[in-house]
């Protein structure tokens, strides 16, 4: 991944209290899990199309944690950035991002 | 999931080579590691922007990990079943997954 | 478009029925209507979150549209193929095609 | 579509101006001839793999539609929206139109 250490705009960068974060690391260890069902899966000659069925829920889940992200985003940085008066930049960054979630 | 544990189509279920099964286990390895890589990047409070480009990464392996599994299945599972006479079912059965897929 | 007006697989290409055609035209006509009418959206200055969802059912529409095209594919075109023995060239060809589809 | 024909948040709804709806109409009718153009290729027989990535170019351009209509919806309403102290709603609105668009 090409992603900087530090933020691109640090001063809008709110950061996720400790209690949504649990329930973030929760969801996210569960795809992990997901991920490595598959695997599993494949070492045991499943069914192909249970293998592709399952696969397309991790990408589901993928997608729904991507899109609390992007709300929360939406909701903290870019908002801030909006009454700080700097909110193009943080508009345009999103877009960005959202032209490749959206294909 | 409710997939079943016993192939729904077994005569035309044929097994991935263990050269390709070493090969697809690397790669859902590969794709574990950056579920587990998005859990730390949000436990350290890295950049939003910077987890969702790289969630989108991890959806783009994983679509490409089903359409792997999709050729696979068509020159295998579904290639036998037509030569089988029994094309049909497994066609149906192949599209109805895919309709999941290309949303 | 950089389609070939002849089929790259002319011995394989089944022609869609009459019956089938005419249910198909109405509902590419149904579609291109949406088409014209975001177009009359956009100049009626109607809200922009009401142009988003009626795009997304046009994306729906065509999507439901590709998968009904993909299925009478596989069942005439690669069915026959397979069928003449020329099975790989026609299942290549349409996993070429789900690459772009499913992202 | 069940869109009201008065937008929910009429405060914050900006005007698209004169000169890019010129641009986003000459768009709006390029994809309307698209959609025509795949109603002939069904009519003319034309090879389905040749239809399915003619409606594969047409998912591309409404998508990138979506997008800068997303852009310029954050850009005028949401904006707005925050400036005036009300950005939680407009924010609600957009994810809950986002949802469906990134699946």
């Amino acid at each position: 991944m090409k992603s900087p250490s530090k933020p691109t705009m640090a001063h809008s960068h709110h950061t996720v209290e400790r209690e949504n974060k649990t329930a973030l690391a929760n969801r996210i260890n569960r795809i992990e899990g997901q991920v490595r069902g598959i695997g599993k899966m494949i070492e045991e000659d499943r069914y192909c199309i249970d293998v592709l069925t399952q696969i397309n829920a991790i990408q589901s889940a993928l997608g729904s944690l991507s899109i609390q992200l992007l709300e929360s985003h939406l909701a903290g940085c870019v908002k801030g950035a909006v009454e700080a008066g700097d909110g193009d930049a943080a508009i345009a960054e999103v877009i960005g991002v959202m032209r490749k979630l959206a294909r």
